[in-house]
């Protein structure tokens, strides 16, 4: 089959920061031995099938823009799904990064009864797996796309009709097959219409008892299969509902705990979702590992002056790196990666835009490790917080946290010693600065 | 003592919907039965210390406005607290609702050792107990300040410095202390500074922890000394802090479940709170009423257009309508109540302003609480609801939630029959005429 | 032909405020005489083409939802478009609203040559105008679709090339050629995409001369061909693009006055827009009027925690009242009216539910009507705001504001005077109580 | 007198991107010569003496926390306003930047007559001026705080009472006056309340009359007095007030268009002010670059997450250098600067972090400086718009913005040509990287 990125007939170098090569590496130089690994198995980079491959540029006020001829409805749905497929693979070839994510839908089409869609998802799974035995590039993680079909206007999993309920866990159950199949590190649950739009109808109680036990059948269901990916939940605040119910990471955790979900269950962090429920990407990052249920991370940025999921590739270190610290502080990926959750913009119509795009996000993100590995390496940050909270590790600290001291005891110390503590500085403008020259002399 | 309201010489009086004079209640009339329970009785109103009595008007950028001749720091502490005491039972007799709410240090002044700062506040803690009894008005509830004095800065049992937890924990006890003196139905921890301003200096998980072992503690104090009030946390997204670890109510579900406090602890809903979280108030009830951690409400809203916490009193009962639905729905305030957290604007400067200003806000939850009362009686949203959800009444329904389905069963169901239910209208703009009906028609 | 919304076979009827039937008006009585005209006569209602009838129910997410037949492409396009405005002018007509108002490309199909669209335009336009005759509905406003077609993708009278902005030119002028020969009362400029992505590939000064030019070439257009309605421009912040040049209508005030066309353009106030400006419509209206270019309004509102339009119906006389008080202060509508550029909620699938929508906007705006129209009457607010500024009646008030004061004068007065005003209470508490009594009372 | 920063007995020294020394500039090298002038001639950098001298780090929540033991209440106010000047004196000194800016009430005390206070500011500005021969410190410019007194609590030109506007018209001659005496390079007018808490009780279309009233005022005043400096309103959206009439550059340059002042009054845009009003800071200069009233920049950053104005010191290149860039597109400062109208966190309670946050502000300005100056001499940015826009320099572009072109015109060639440009990529990925490519790097 002829190339489609002609444009682009080699596979993206690594050319160092000295290159002007628009179509070249500067920092993303994947076997380059940071620490105890390789930037490739740090970063873990993978490339999105849905918003890379199957959606034209459309917007809610506007028609597709890209140049995605498979996507023209007068095609055979098969044969356009296998020429779809085979640009995707030969990009994520060519970008050179080790995996790809995919909805069932943007892979296999819609059409047919539910045991004809299982077939087709089946046939292009297959093939799937061939492109991948053949290139090396690995799955990520799968997703069923939940949220698009009518039937699921109302939810799949929060449905008020359990006949939903069930062609969504039928879907799923498909999905996570696959999934399988293709040997996925990672399965996702992004909730696309798990939420409501109004509260007068709506009975949310009922709606997160129903997610609670859809999610326990899909945690059963991966171990009857033996699928040993981690189970990841997508936290998003809105859009498009007015309220998801899987708001952010700490939301997650609350709904993990009351259903024991806890040790099944992880979550898949996206910056422009953590910026919507009004949280730092670090912030988000910190919360979901100093919970235990850090897994994943979709790398898309939002716009901070708009209100809705912009999906841009990330292109600014300082926004990325003191995130990237936070998962490094917290022991970095397991099964999870950097996913390409990303939307061109609608005006970046030529086919090698694709390319400047995850190049750009690609090295913004090699850039940002670099700098907050060295920050982690030379405990430089971790040296100051130990001192800020040295008084912890005495004596009376310990006997206060192990639980040894009541209300009274403390305030007959208080009372006795008029403990007044002084306050003590807490460096922000410093500590920024000193953040900054680390961004700055990275190489 | 002479009065200080003298241009209001007799209480609030209730003379109904037609009435004029700005100075009567036109819906809060206490004794009317409405279901079981007299108005006064389901409201259960409360009049704050801090921001009515203890606030001169400033602001950021200015100087207060007020006439609050108690402030003059001139004069002597003690005197100067007795004499806005005095002004404020006065007031609160005056508007006729049957409790307040107050913080240590908005009553008794600062200054002096811990032991005298302990003594002041015992003295007039046994002032308001006298003017308690004088007056029939009780204690919704009362809190510590934990916030305002530098030694808080960075939070109080999140402070890396554990001298500060201590010194929290021994002003915590004497304030619950003299809660359960004066009979508090609630105790309030409203968590000030209890976040961070930069995850470069912050352990977070550690200061979780700290905040985790602090409230039990608390709750330990509570059973020891017999104080059967409910244990309250004020959930805040921002301000003061970048990030306030006390987010909202989903938040603090997650947060009670691991520090297994959610038997020992409810939530405080603010208004202001809940929108600056990204929330409608009635998405905080409803949370908190499906998680079991409803408690008591700050009644004061926000300004839909600016970003920090404005305080205004509710004035429409468009939007407070909904939101006291769901605490009916909920089954209505134990312990809790409506608190007015509210802060005049700081251009109304007339002393009468300040009733002007609560009975607004009262008529409107009065008002909102007829409309929403007649809503549930009705069931004129219920029963429609219950339509909504009617397929989970079935037999696969139930038989879903009871566990008897797995993946693999519901997707041979779909797969034999082909599943594909077609969806039903979510009527969400007939319903929000509908509650309009209901708002029209009050009486 | 048949009819399309069978389960309302007959206009909808004004039945009053005691009505349950959720098929009628219960407070818009078009023939109510309120002061010098009847409701129709001041709300001057339109009904738009776009979402209600061209829009299949499709969010960034997800497909159509919505039972639009004449929406399936496989249908021959101009037997699919008289469909679809035979629906249109039936619902409109039981609506019993006396305007509509249409984009060039809903109303007619795109495809062929310029010129061939151009036909398909006027042959539609042709059949919209029996339509019209035969039924008495007039046009509000027509306006073109310059943001949906690829070839806006870069803004139509901003775009970097001069080719886009002569088939811009070419589809305004036969867009507005078709609103004179349907007897609009207004012509509409929605600058869809006029505005930036980003800085980095965009001259905003050119930009902005480019649309200075174009909007001048409307102006002679309209008076080559005699049109006599008012040219509108529709601001809006954001969305599509990152930012829409039309921002607010300050913004567009100094654009008019920097290109000489403050005499020639008015501006077309969307609620949602001004919310997602930052502002309350209120203030929007209140601008407009104050700079002398307010013309008319789209009366969909937002959700006040969302980011983007959402195009609710509105809903809310609490929040609508004090905007159109606004409109009465300013001397109410000209050739301007009320249109409904709203989306139902896409769960909302019921053809009835169109009349669900509008029935309660409606209702909601004849409400908020009768209370603004009845606190301007009283001059409730008017006596309190002469009282408040009185003093800039007086001899030097007036002085100053005749230019005969200069900086000195007044410091010499100030000095000699030691003049130090007191300042008088704004009482906002007070006012929103007396606004509420007009809410409550209206009838 | 003895120095006040004893922790850093000698002025910053500029040691190079390599220094760690945190008491050195690593990139403001003012002595460096970059295009036609000094790092120090471009930047023209200056401090603030009201938040970092006269504000005690106090909000709203909470005491001052800063070690300012001038601010003592109890100390003899000119003595205490001397001891401040020295401290400040001595702080910019050692920073070694060229200017400052102040307020009136900042540097000279509230108390007794209208004359005292005159008295009063004359005395400190003579002293200043010692200080400023002393040091070569020079003004950047003055402001009259006009909002913190309760008199000026529903504004100042725009108060409802004449005699509130003759009191600010006297302040502002005052400071003015001293402005002028200062040699200052600008004079700022930032309207602290001039707006609206409530359009019930406001005259917006009055009061903004009032405004253009008072500025033309002032224009005279300064032309009477000899001032050569450039009079500049500084935007800003809301806070303290719910609306600020000067919202932003736009509404501004509306304004002034209104009132005839367009070439008399300039604009000092606020980073932080420029993102709550919902626009980009480079935008925000774009914007006034184009309309010819660019004057001046408060540097301080606001926080992404929140919303009010939080006054941080700039750290980000990435989010600089776009913004700096279009200053330099547009020509660069003339009177005007970087200023530092920047808060420490209430934490940061060391002296030294007064330095650190300055230090870290500057060298974050100086290399975004660097970056973009790099990328203006390259022409990197300027060559693709160049082509972008291209079209636009060909005669039938050209004949368009010349006025030559009707709609006719264009319809007539559009239909004859059947013209239907194909669209261009934006490229907006690309441009990205490149920008990112320079701040790499800058040396």
């Amino acid at each position: 089959m002829a190339d489609f990125f002609t444009a682009v007939p080699e596979p993206i170098p690594f050319e160092g920061p000295d290159s002007d090569n628009p179509l070249a590496f500067r920092w993303y130089d994947r076997d380059r031995v940071v620490g105890d690994k390789t930037l490739a198995e740090h970063l873990r980079l993978a490339v999105c099938y849905w918003h890379s491959f199957n959606w034209p540029g459309n917007d809610v006020f506007g028609d597709g823009t890209f140049d995605r001829p498979w996507l023209d409805p007068s095609l055979d749905p098969m044969a356009a799904a296998r020429t779809k497929m085979a640009a995707a693979f030969e990009f994520v070839e060519k970008l050179g990064v080790p995996f790809f994510s995919f909805h069932d839908h943007d892979m296999a089409p819609y059409g047919g009864s539910f045991a004809e869609e299982r077939a087709a998802l089946d046939a292009l799974t297959d093939e799937a797996l061939g492109h991948m035995e053949r290139t090396g590039i690995k799955l990520l993680w799968g997703t069923a796309r939940l949220f698009h079909h009518p039937r699921y206007m109302a939810g799949a999993a929060t449905n008020p009709d359990p006949e939903v309920f069930a062609r969504a866990a039928a879907q799923v159950a498909n999905c996570l097959d696959v999934t399988h199949k293709l040997g996925g590190a990672n399965y996702v649950m992004w909730g696309g219409r798990e939420g409501y739009e109004t509260l007068l109808n709506t009975d949310m109680s009922r709606e997160l008892d129903q997610l609670g036990r859809f999610i326990h059948m899909v945690v059963e269901h991966k171990h009857t299969i033996g699928f040993e990916g981690t189970l990841l939940i997508e936290p998003k605040p809105q859009e498009p509902t007015k309220h998801q119910y899987d708001y952010d990471s700490a939301t997650i955790y609350g709904f993990l705990e009351r259903h024991d979900l806890v040790d099944e269950v992880k979550v898949n962090i996206e910056v422009n979702h953590a910026t919507l429920s009004g949280h730092d990407f670090a912030h988000e990052i910190a919360t979901a590992v100093g919970l235990g249920i850090f897994g994943s991370v979709d790398a898309n940025r939002g716009d901070d002056r708009l209100g809705w999921d912009t999906d841009q590739f990330p292109n600014s270190v300082d926004s990325m790196a003191p995130a990237v610290y936070e998962i490094i502080r917290g022991g970095g990926f397991e099964t999870g990666g950097f996913m390409f959750d990303t939307k061109l913009r609608r005006m970046s119509i030529d086919r090698t835009d694709l390319f400047h795009g995850h190049i750009g996000g690609i090295d913004t993100l090699a850039r940002a490790f670099l700098v907050a590995h060295a920050m982690w390496e030379d405990r430089a940050l971790e040296s100051l917080r130990d001192d800020r909270y040295a008084g912890w590790s005495g004596a009376e600290g310990q006997a206060i946290m192990r639980g040894e001291r009541s209300l009274d005891d403390l305030r007959d110390r208080v009372t006795a010693e008029d403990l007044d503590p002084a306050p003590v500085s807490g460096a922000q403008e410093a500590l920024e600065t000193l953040v900054n020259r680390y961004i700055e002399r990275v190489r």
